[in-house]
C-alpha cells in the first residue's frame, strides 16, 4: 500500500480504511471482478488467445464478445482502417470544434442519419456517452422536463437522468399500463420524455416501441431509444428494431454503439436535425472531448455500408442463436428464451456464475464472462452468450456437452428457464 | 424541420419552438459553432486538406492540433496500430469485464503506471471520461467527501464534481491562500479532495503543485491533478509537470489523456493499487461501456514508450513555441505570454475571433480555431495557437505577417498581452 498516512495531528479520516472496505465488500459479496486478459486472433474469431495465469497464451473460444457479427474482423473494415491509418494518421487531435473535425466524421454522421431516416445524426466516443450527454443535455434545455425511465434501462441512461437533475418517474419494465399511469399523472403542461431500450440485453427482450409512441402522442412526449444491442442486427438494412417495425420515423432520438454490431468503438444519435444541433452545442460531453480517431470512423463506415446491403451475418447470427437455445433446451439446461439474439443462461447466485465460468475458462477453453450485479440485479445472475455467425454446430455441441457436465458436477438445478 | 408537432388537445408544450430558441440564442452572441471539415496528411503535417464550402479540397496550414509533438503520425505509432489491426482486429468486442480485456489494454495500464511512478493505472475511453467517471466516484465512495476545485477547471472535472453530488468549494485561480482559507473553515473531519490541472490549456500557465500537495498534507486531503496538456510533453520520460518538478509521488491521483501530445485518443489515472481498483469496481462510466479499440491501445503503448525514451519532439516543440511568441509580440500582436507550449493571442470578441479565424482559412489557408465562450470566460475569446516539431520558422513568419495584416485591415488593438 503506497497511499502515504498523513498526520496532521488535526484530522482523522482514514482514506486507507475507507477504500480497503469498499474492496472487501466485492469480495465478500464474490462479485469482485477479474478481468480475463485476452487477444482475439484475427481472421480466426470465435478462436482467441488467453494471458490468465501468465503462462503463455492458451487458445480459446470466445462466447461473450459483443461484436456479434465480428464486423471488427471484417476484410472491408480492416482494409477501411488501414487506408485512414496511412491517409491522415492515428488521432483526430482536437475536439469536434478545434481541429478534429475530419471528413471521415461528417460522412459517418451523413450515411447514420441515413440508416435511421433521420435529419441528422452526431457522433459521441462511446455509446456510454451518448446517452450520458443526450439526455442530461436534453433535460436541461427543456425547464422543468420529467424523464420516464423503463426499470431495466442501461447504466448510462440511468447516469445521464441523474445528471440531467431532472424529475424522472421509473416504470416498471415494459408495462404500458404503468407508463400510462405515471404519464396521465403528470402536469400536462410539463415537458417529456420517455427513455426504453429497443433490445434489452441481458434478458434479451424487446420494448413494445409502436404503443410506447402512440402514448408519447397522446401525452405529447419526446421518446428516445437505446438500440445499441440491434443496430446493425435488424431491419433489412441494419436500422435496428425501429427499422423492422417501421417505426423510426415515430421515435424522437435513436441512439447506438458503434462497438457492438459495427464492430469498432464510438457511439451516437440520429434526430431531427434541430434537437441534433442543440445536443452538439449544448453537451458537455460532446464538446470538450477529443474526437473519434478517424482511424476508428472510417472502419465503422465500411462497416455500416456493408451491413446496409448485407444480411448474411444477420441471418446467420439468428440462425446460430436460435440453435443454441435449443439445444441448451433440449440439455435440460436453464436457458431463458429470449426472442433476440441473446442467449442467457440463469444461474443466479454470483459465486455459482463465476465458478462456472471459471471452470469453463480453465477446463474447456471456453470464454464467458459470469453476469453479476450491478450489471443484472441480485439473484438473477448468469451467463449470457453470444454466439456469433462463426460459432459452428460443432462448437455448440461441445459447448452444451462441457455445461451439462459442471451443471451434474455442481449440482446445479435444471431447467430453471425464465 | 421534421419534428412532428403533437396535438393531443391536452397539452400545449411546443418542443421544436424551445430547441431553435436555444440554438437562436447562439447565433445572436456570435458563438454559434461551425465544425471545419478537414484531413490531415499523414507525413505532411502539419499540412491538411479542408473540404469547407464543399469546393474540393484545399490545402491548408493546421495551427490549432493538440496532437502537440505529431506523435498520431509517427511511424511506430502507425505500425503498432497496424500490426494490432492485423493480429486482433478492429474493436474490443466488450467492456473489460466483458469479454474486452486485451493484453494490450493490461500491458499499456503497467507502462503508465511506470510512467508516474504509481502502483497501478487505469484506461478510460477518454480524458473527459476519466475526470467525470473518477471524480463522481470518489466522492460517492467518500461519504461526506468536500471537492475543491480551482475555477478554470475543465468542463470534464466540472462535469464530474456536479455528478458527485457532493459539496464543492471553488477556490480563485492558483490561489494558494483562497485554497487554504476554504480548507480551514471546513470540519478537519471531512474527507477532502482538492482537483486541480497543471498546465492550464487556455492561458499556458502552471499551477504550484508542490504548494498544493503541502497544504493537502497540513489539512488531510487528497490531491488530484489533471495532466492532459502535459503528460507526454514534460519532464524527461515525458511524465508531465508532476514528473518535470519532482512531485508526482505527492499527488494521489494524475490523470491525463491518451489523445493529445500522445497523438490517438483515450484516457488514464495512475495512482495508489487500492484507489485504482476501487475506480475500476465502482465507477459506471468504466465499468458499462465497450472499452478502447485494442488498435488504439497498440498505438498509444508504442507513442509512450517512445517518449518516455525521446526528448527530441518536446525540445523542438518547445523552441517553436518560444519562438512563435517572440514572433508575436515583436510584431505588437497581442500575444499572451504563457510559460508553457500553448500561444494564445488574446481577441476580447466572438464575433471577431471567428472573423480573423475565417480569413486566415479564406485567404491565407491557416487555420486556426476561435476560442469562445464556454470555453473560456466571456470577453477572453482568443486565437490559440500550437505550434508543433514541424512548423518551421518559414510558417511561423508568414503567419505572423498575415496576422499583421488581417489586424490592420480589421483596426484590431495591438499589444494587449494578458
Ligand atoms: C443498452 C446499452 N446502452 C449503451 C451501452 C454503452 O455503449 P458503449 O459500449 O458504446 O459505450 C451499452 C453497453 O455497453 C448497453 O448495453
Ligand atoms: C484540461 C483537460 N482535461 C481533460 C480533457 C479531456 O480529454 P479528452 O480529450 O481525452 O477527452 C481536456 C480536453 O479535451 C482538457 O483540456
Amino acid at each position: 500500500m503506497l497511499l502515504r498516512q498523513r498526520k496532521s495531528g488535526l484530522c482523522s479520516v482514514n482514506y486507507d480504511a475507507v477504500f480497503e472496505k469498499a474492496i472487501d465488500r466485492l469480495h465478500a459479496e464474490g462479485r469482485y471482478r477479474v478481468f480475463i486478459d485476452i487477444l482475439r486472433n484475427k481472421g480466426a474469431y470465435p478462436n482467441a488467445r488467453c494471458f490468465a495465469g501468465h503462462n503463455g497464451p492458451k487458445p480459446i473460444t470466445v462466447w461473450c464478445s459483443n461484436d456479434y457479427l465480428c464486423m471488427g474482423q471484417h476484410p472491408k473494415v480492416i482494409s477501411a482502417m488501414e487506408d485512414a491509418l496511412h491517409d491522415v494518421g492515428a488521432g483526430s487531435g482536437g475536439t469536434r470544434n478545434i481541429g478534429g473535425n475530419t471528413h471521415y466524421h461528417v460522412e459517418l454522421e451523413a450515411e447514420l442519419a441515413d440508416l435511421h431516416g433521420k435529419g441528422s445524426a452526431l457522433l459521441f466516443t462511446s455509446g456510454y456517452v451518448s446517452n450520458d450527454a443526450t439526455l442530461s443535455t436534453l433535460a436541461k434545455v427543456l425547464p422543468g422536463c420529467i424523464i420516464y425511465s423503463d426499470e431495466l434501462n442501461h447504466a448510462s441512461m440511468i447516469a445521464g437522468i441523474r445528471n440531467a437533475g431532472c424529475e424522472k418517474r421509473v416504470w416498471r419494465h415494459n408495462d404500458l399500463a404503468h407508463l400510462e399511469e405515471l404519464l396521465a399523472a403528470d402536469d400536462p403542461e410539463a415537458p417529456k420524455l420517455i427513455a426504453f431500450e429497443s433490445v434489452y440485453s441481458m434478458d434479451g427482450d424487446v420494448a413494445p416501441i409502436e404503443a410506447i409512441c402512440d402514448l408519447a402522442d397522446k401525452y405529447n412526449a419526446l421518446t428516445y431509444c437505446d438500440e445499441v444491442h440491434a443496430v446493425g442486427m435488424y431491419g433489412t438494412r441494419g436500422g435496428g428494431i425501429t427499422e423492422r417495425d417501421g417505426v423510426a420515423d415515430r421515435v424522437t432520438i435513436i441512439e447506438g454503439t458503434l462497438g457492438k454490431a459495427f464492430g469498432v468503438m464510438g457511439g451516437y444519435i440520429a434526430a431531427d436535425q434541430k434537437i441534433v444541433d442543440v445536443i452538439r452545442s449544448y453537451a458537455p460531453g460532446f464538446i470538450f472531448t477529443t474526437s473519434l480517431s478517424p482511424v476508428l470512423v472510417a472502419g465503422v463506415l465500411a462497416a455500416v455500408k456493408h451491413l446496409k446491403a448485407s444480411s448474411e451475418e444477420r441471418d446467420a447470427q439468428q440462425a446460430n442463436a436460435a440453435m443454441l437455445k435449443k439445444l441448451f433446451a433440449d440439455a435440460g439446461l436453464p436457458v431463458m428464451m429470449s426472442n433476440t439474439h441473446i442467449v442467457p443462461l440463469m444461474v443466479g447466485d454470483p459465486v455459482k456464475a463465476k465458478k462456472i465460468s471459471d471452470t469453463l475458462l480453465a477446463e474447456y477453453g471456453v470464454y464467458v464472462q459470469p453476469i453479476n450485479y450491478p450489471t443484472v440485479p441480485r439473484g438473477t445472475e448468469r451467463l449470457r452468450f453470444t454466439p456469433g455467425p462463426q460459432h459452428d454446430e460443432t462448437m455448440m455441441r461441445e459447448l452444451t456437452d462441457a455445461l451439462v457436465e459442471i451443471w451434474e458436477r455442481f449440482e446445479l438445478r435444471v431447467a430453471q428457464a425464465a
